[in-house]
């Protein structure tokens, strides 16, 4: 049973943005506890839906019953987190500088505020976590800004699911009517509507590069340009350093073979290349990634267009001119499946041939052989923006090649060391974003409670009573809030 | 004597971006303490070349020696200002989470780190302020970032020896080479090529919407877009609620004939719009505002094109239908001066009427005459995003119109009550950014050290060994600055 929805007409959605920004308007000025409360609300009754909506989540995306109810509460976490950090009030930026003596100066003092409506693009591979309930409404709502999603249309009744929590959570916590609004639309048409809207404010995107930079695109072309935070993926690029290679290749060639896999590859943190250079050690390595490969059987992925997407580029990638195909298959796979597939090819094929250099979502990496540490850093310095990047090195390797080292930290939002790319942990110090094509703003995170602030700006208020200023900004300060006053860090009154 | 200086040439761009990238990989290197000692010796080197400097300066802007003395003090208290907040840290947003006793969990630690070389296109209003060591180049500097500076050619002479004592202080302070470029183009191709140039990672740029806009589509368009802060402006708009105007219009009227002719009305903050409720008490300050602005001599404008603009500008203002001169002329003027002007006009045709809507930069502010609070509104909600809004209420006024302060509040970047906007203060508490077409993007500042923050982006750092790590986040936390440690913000080593 696939349910099937209705594109929203250019008018539904003129009217969904107004209701969005009328309900801005007075969302806007509820307290940052009012906001958390919402969001704790909406936490609450996704739980609530827990046995309903798995089933529909997972009849829709092909993903196991373990994978999805951990994806479910990670979202109710990711609510909860958010709530508090919204509450807790540092992302508010909140500075004070007085006039002290100086009759000439002015009292000011600065937060930030909600932009305006958002709209949020989920994920096709994230049903809970970064779609309707996801990281971008969290944080939309934790802003103080109402939120229209448009539903992915790969898993378009369980988003539809999670938009009743949502509406129920708002009800019940007394949200102004429109704070949340979802919209069907699988043609390209329902989206652009969306974000040429002159009430859309800013727009929250996880997908395909194409998706991301067309809406970024069109967000530029407007007579009022905005924000457009899209998270693109990645190819995620992982670098063999000599010494980690010699001693402890097969460990990590194990690790990989798991990371490279994990969930059918279909993770924007996915391990796509991997940079060693040429010799015996490189090529035990390869023989054990290659051999645990092999023993992983082929999975559905996320549906059809997804697995179209992964044997073509997957094909294109594997005949291109100095490519060898490692491991092509494990046993009969079928159209729906993503089979584990590793390739290598030399540095110089990497710097000559652009479709290298092209992430093949699902379970597939390329290692990339080198001459030597020369020309890896050589190939770092012609590989685009990443989410992330990965040093396999002893702190040896670290110290022998520092411009090597520095090299791949440019290149990425979160240098891991010693580990794995996927896995991305939903805490304050976490950075999801990274240079492009893996983001359209570096500046910005869409994971941890700092992605507050991609919806959020600055507002000066000077020479206001102290009485007619945002409780975070009054004298006493009732919140208890952490505050720059005349410039050290303070939660007391003035 | 006008000093002319010839385009740089596509070939010469290039050549000056690839050491800008040098000099980054460098620079991003130096300790916050270095990068400050930098800034400081700028500033020591602007304070020796003030007598030499304020000459050009005021041959090439018409400025006068006063204003020009006090705005190369400005420029100097910045980079002293921003190079002190770059050492103290806070802004770095320094983020860890440990492990803690999960052996499932990563150690993450996040730190803004620079962007790459940024290019900044001085305002022609700003000779040191804004343009060559001005506030966007003391950001850059502070965020780790090396500048090239495009000098503006209205200011070609003062540039050039603002930029030979940046070059003297790096050579001092044993910056790599490259770390500062000056650049002269007059023409739309230089600045077209800088912005395009790929190693160019993002742009600030002070001056028209016509200009920065442009600036912004190109950024927008190149392979890897790059993020481009444009202040293009504003007229500032100005509330005159009814209680206010009744008890202190005629006071509000001279302090208002003084801000709207400050600097012969140079000032991306000049009140360009003032509204009112029609009636008797609108009458007795329109007439006051009058009386002053007649007094105010013409005074010769920074240069001829911008001379040219005004007039063309106001010519095309004052010839819209239902638009009435209030004051025209103050004696005779010269076509390089700017003369005092006022006009008025009603609420409805400010509805109407796009034109009335646009900065006439200059000594120049029109007055709309509302029927009552509800019209006000109404143009408020029909006003574009603004710079700065400025409120002229008591406090009943605020309590009886709140839907009409929340409206203004909308608008801008900085809501200033019961005062002018123009004087921007230089301190973390300033907001000098706003909606579009205000800046290309609300969520940063220009002025203030904040500003320092549109120039770098978040990296973190996955299970790093303490040694390896940046000083910022390690755990004895050498430098002593403020982190958030587990939720928690604190000096504290871990």
């Amino acid at each position: 049973m696939t349910t099937t929805f209705k594109d929203a007409s250019a008018q539904e959605i003129a009217q969904v943005m107004e209701k969005s920004w009328q309900a801005f308007l007075a969302y806007k000025k509820f307290s940052l506890k009012q906001r958390a409360d919402f969001m704790r609300a909406i936490a609450t009754e996704l739980e609530n839906i827990r046995a309903r909506v798995i089933p529909v989540a997972m009849e829709e995306t092909h993903l196991p019953e373990g994978r999805m109810n951990g994806e479910l509460s990670r979202t109710i976490f990711q609510l909860n987190d958010y709530g508090k950090a919204a509450e807790e009030g540092s992302w508010l930026e909140a500075r004070i500088n007085t006039a002290g003596q100086d009759p000439s100066k002015p009292d000011l003092r600065k937060m930030l505020v909600p932009l305006g409506p958002v709209v949020v693009f989920g994920a096709s591979n994230f049903p809970f976590a970064y779609s309707t309930a996801g990281g971008d409404t969290a944080c939309a709502f934790a802003a103080g800004c109402p939120v229209v999603v448009k539903a992915h249309p790969a898993h378009a009744g369980t988003s539809e699911i999670v938009a009743e929590a949502i509406v129920k959570a708002a009800k019940d916590t007394g949200m102004p009517e429109g704070i949340f609004a979802h919209v069907h639309g699988a043609s390209f048409e329902t989206g652009k509507a969306l974000v040429m809207h002159p009430l859309t404010k800013a727009v929250g995107f996880t997908g395909s590069l194409a998706g991301g930079r067309s809406l970024f695109d069109m967000a530029g072309q407007r007579k009022e340009p905005i924000p457009v935070f899209a998270e693109m993926g990645s190819v995620n690029p992982v670098f063999l350093f000599p010494e980690k290679l010699k001693q402890d290749g097969e460990a990590v060639a194990k690790t990989y073979a798991a990371s490279i896999t994990q969930g059918v590859g279909q993770f924007c943190t996915n391990p796509g290349l991997i940079f060693g250079v040429e010799g015996e050690d490189l090529q035990r390595f390869l023989g054990v990634l290659a051999g645990e490969l092999q023993k992983v059987a082929p999975a559905n992925m996320l549906h059809p267009g997804i697995a179209k997407a992964f044997w073509q580029k997957r094909a294109k990638a594997l005949e291109q001119k100095d490519v060898h195909t490692e491991v092509a298959a494990a046993g009969e796979a079928e159209a729906l499946q993503g089979v584990p597939t590793l390739a290598s090819a030399t540095a110089t094929a990497f710097l000559n041939n652009p479709v290298l250099h092209q992430e093949v979502f699902g379970p597939y990496s390329l290692v990339i052989k080198c001459k030597d540490a020369n020309e890896m850093l050589q190939a770092v310095l012609h590989t685009e923006g990443q989410l992330t990047s990965t040093l396999m090195a002893t702190d040896d390797d670290m110290q022998k090649h520092p411009e090597l080292v520095d090299a791949v930290q440019n290149l990425c939002g979160r240098l891991v060391m010693n580990g794995v790319p996927t896995g991305v942990e939903v805490c304050l110090a976490m950075q999801h974003g990274g240079p492009y094509p893996a983001t359209t703003d570096s500046r910005f995170t869409s994971v941890g409670s700092d992605g507050i602030k991609r919806f959020a700006r600055p507002m000066c208020f000077q020479n206001f009573s102290n009485h007619l200023l945002p409780e975070e900004l009054q004298n006493a300060n009732p919140l208890g809030i952490w505050r720059t006053v005349n410039d050290a860090l303070t939660q007391s009154a003035l």
